[in-house]
């Protein structure tokens, strides 16, 4: 079984200026963040821009990023689709480039239709076809559609399927599954906004992007509450609040990006439809980036 | 300045069954709260069916409650209304009554004029007018206006303002507020399914249904978090998850006070245009309570 | 049978710049309207701030509209309440005042309870305590509470409940509701922006803001439509959305205030927590009412 | 310039059991369908679950439909993606398949970055890349964001895109791009439900899934409302509307299918996730179709 604790940072994917990928620049960031406790890294996450990509580009980062990260850490790869058929497909790529474990969004497209059933079929489908093992992945801001703590725990039946980044922040929802999950299932907060609130719930850690620029007080958070240092915790939680919020919901990838290039690793562009921070949101986020200067 | 910390249960409006006050039964209630370990009592907030009832009847409950509870027992009167008027009005009848502290819901109806101005005139005029103090009562999933951070943050800078009832859940808001807010600015969880994770985050209690029919469970999620016997917060904290679920989300107040008849207390008819559970629900209800027979 | 076909204003409430009702005004404005060839004019609904208002003082806007409105023309009164005892006390208030009909809003403070077992027997219960027949109003965009078209149609099985104002601008569900209903259940279009689409579609005419600022090119529009003048009525219909936005959806009371002072009624200081419109957006407005000179 | 004008059935995308492309029931299809007087038919829209193909099959759909279609009628391709770049590059497959014009979805699943800038960039990407002309298509259901109509317009404003399906049914926008589109913007209702009141407010005709089905029924509601028959086209327009709601809203593409079947067409398995109608539904589906045995 596939031990998920920890901190797992979602990695953007770099582009060059003419939006082709940069796998040397994937490598490097990826070497960077490893040099912190982390339990391993996802590619094509949302924060990877996994939307726009081809299956062709989605096989290449598969296999660069595992190249890159070493036997003990985890490689965990992005496989949604809309359809079975597609997440089935990218699923298997993922195992063939030895990914540890997929991470599969569910389909959304067709929202009225998205009943517990199509969605606990599909993923059972998914588990059944695949030889590595299968993370739920919950995004409602993104996809429109929020599976309830019901069809979590139906879907989290099958024996394949080990954990759930949710990224909702509903932590009702996580108790709840966590308690009526079985008892491996792993619980893993999808935003660095409610990591401690997340671990005192029950959960082994969390998949946050966050955690691309400042791994080390991700990690500092679950070592104080580990340790019981509760106070501490709480403090290096509340103090990332703004700046989380800035790279999530305010300004999103391109604020990620951006901070990242401001710290010395590769963010660059974005690729379109999206859009870089015009100058004066970047400039926003930088300043907001140096009062946590000592977090770096 | 008072202090907030600790539990305290919204209490339900008791009606005969022609619908009419019953006042007796509002008194007895709350003596057999008061038996526990609780901060203070809200009457008229959400559960209390305040929406519900004319300026008269307000009244009589004001007077009514702060007869029954003692002055070492903090008695808050819900107060908002969707005229700013009207809001001062309810106030100072509580004041009058002797409540220690106003909980003021915001206006709501005219979501599109619900403006960061509109709402921060609104409280700080109901603060100016009033000679107890002012908790704030965000409830989204009822009012359909969730005010931010933010907004919270602005109405909270007027000294009269002391606190926030936060029904929304939303951990990531909390912590931004507790951290950004006034130093002995008290927020409290608005329901009994985020309690320890508020709690760890820096909330001073709760306001919660729950609170009116296991009192003591609730108290011993706060007991146990301030001893840092964390694991033991976490159990209680997961197990009451589904009932608390079924009196809030699922069913509501006719739930919660079918589990009020059922456990010896007074819960006794709804008002019109709510309706009793049938008997399904009913039975569906009572099992689920007699599962937590050792918590009464 | 009451016919509602035509034109119905939704007339602001008039208050004197100390928020006091100024019911000499709200006599003038009947006044004024009445010029046209509308068909009645609705007192208290959404326009008319109806839940910034006390029981009191809805009594003399009630008594005030019936004095000025005579026999030939409709007075409407907007009596919806959160519980059914309060609807049905205000609705007898305006049936002892002589109203011809109440327009009633659903309750809607307790969402997740409204279902259509609730929201049915409320109705049904006001119909049958009521004398004066009942108008049913759908009002989502403030109320929260949208009801289907099979809802509506079973609300409107009562023999006391003969027509809709329908504000959701939703045309499938009208024409749904025109198709099943009974033969003289009478929909109305609760705003000017889909005046001709309902009508096409079945609908006997509308409850309107716009009608209050522009009654004659409201007009204009149904006695083209009657005359099979498709042209001319299209033309009026779209030229007349810009404003129509504005006075609803984007400023709401405070501009159709502004605008009635511009035009020579009384609009006068809303209620709070309404604020009057900042000078920049009432330039904006009055710049955009120039633009329609030749409608006044 | 292409005339949209008229009615253009969105095609189901025809599998085999074991979920594989069906070309050969494509072409069956739209040879049954261009027996009627149809303006031309869409390839790859929602109905057409263009979202769980892949490129490969996009392709080979746009070149049967071509085939299939002949160049007096409009062959129009879905061509949509999350990336600018997919977009861009299925808009020329499209282009080489001699489609003659491209339907184009917005980007959505980064909603919080969908601003008007980054749409209307978009949509000026791509109609920039393409020598077809571009449809944009609003599909708020789905993909959870509604471009409003300042955005719509500021997107028509490039001259290669010449029209829109838009599926939202908010006759008010329609309206108002209508009015303040260049003259020869051609607004396209998105399903059946509302298409007498968008003809009314100047719309040139539909894009409705009913059109797979009921195409005759559709061109009597444009023949109707063309030649004055307003009472006609009214009561046709009331009569679709429970089947429609069946096929679009309520059960979607596998009722569409199962009542294509039903009809002699070929409907055939949908693909996963999406599942077939269970038999409790179908029936209730088949006994509606029923009723309109005199629309075949």
């Amino acid at each position: 079984m596939i031990n998920l604790q920890g901190i797992i940072p979602p990695l953007p994917t770099s582009f060059h200026e003419n939006e082709k990928l940069y796998l040397e620049k994937i490598r490097e960031n990826i070497g960077s963040l490893l040099k912190h406790e982390i339990t391993g890294i996802v590619v094509l996450g949302s924060n990877g821009e996994f939307v726009l990509l081809s299956e062709g580009e989605k096989e290449k980062i598969y296999a660069t990023a595992r190249e890159a990260i070493p036997p003990g850490k985890l490689m965990i790869a992005g496989t949604g689709g809309q359809s079975t058929l597609e997440t089935i497909r990218l699923t298997r790529l993922a195992a063939r480039q030895e990914a540890d474990a997929a991470l599969v969004l569910n389909p959304f497209y067709y929202k009225g239709m998205m009943t517990p059933e199509v969605l606990i079929r599909h993923y059972h489908d998914v588990a059944e076809a695949s030889t590595i093992p299968i993370i739920i992945y919950n995004m409602p801001s993104n996809s429109g559609v929020d599976m309830n703590a019901s069809t979590i725990l139906r879907i989290a039946s099958h024996p394949n399927i080990i954990g759930i980044k949710d990224s909702d922040g509903n932590i009702v929802k996580m108790g709840e599954v966590i308690r009526k999950g079985k008892d491996d299932f792993q619980v893993l907060a999808g935003s660095a906004g409610f990591l401690l609130p997340a671990l005192v719930i029950g959960a082994r850690g969390g998949i946050m992007a966050l955690a691309n620029i400042f791994p080390r007080k991700c990690i500092e958070i679950m070592q104080n509450f580990k340790e019981d240092n509760l106070d501490n915790a709480r403090k290096i939680q509340q103090s990332i609040i703004p700046l989380n919020t800035a790279i999530t919901k305010r300004w999103g990838i391109p604020a990620l990006k951006a901070a990242m290039d401001h710290l010395g690793l590769y963010g660059g562009p974005v690729r379109r439809p999206l859009m870089a921070l015009d100058e004066k949101k970047k400039e926003m986020l930088l300043r907001l980036l140096d009062t946590f200067r000592e977090y770096y």
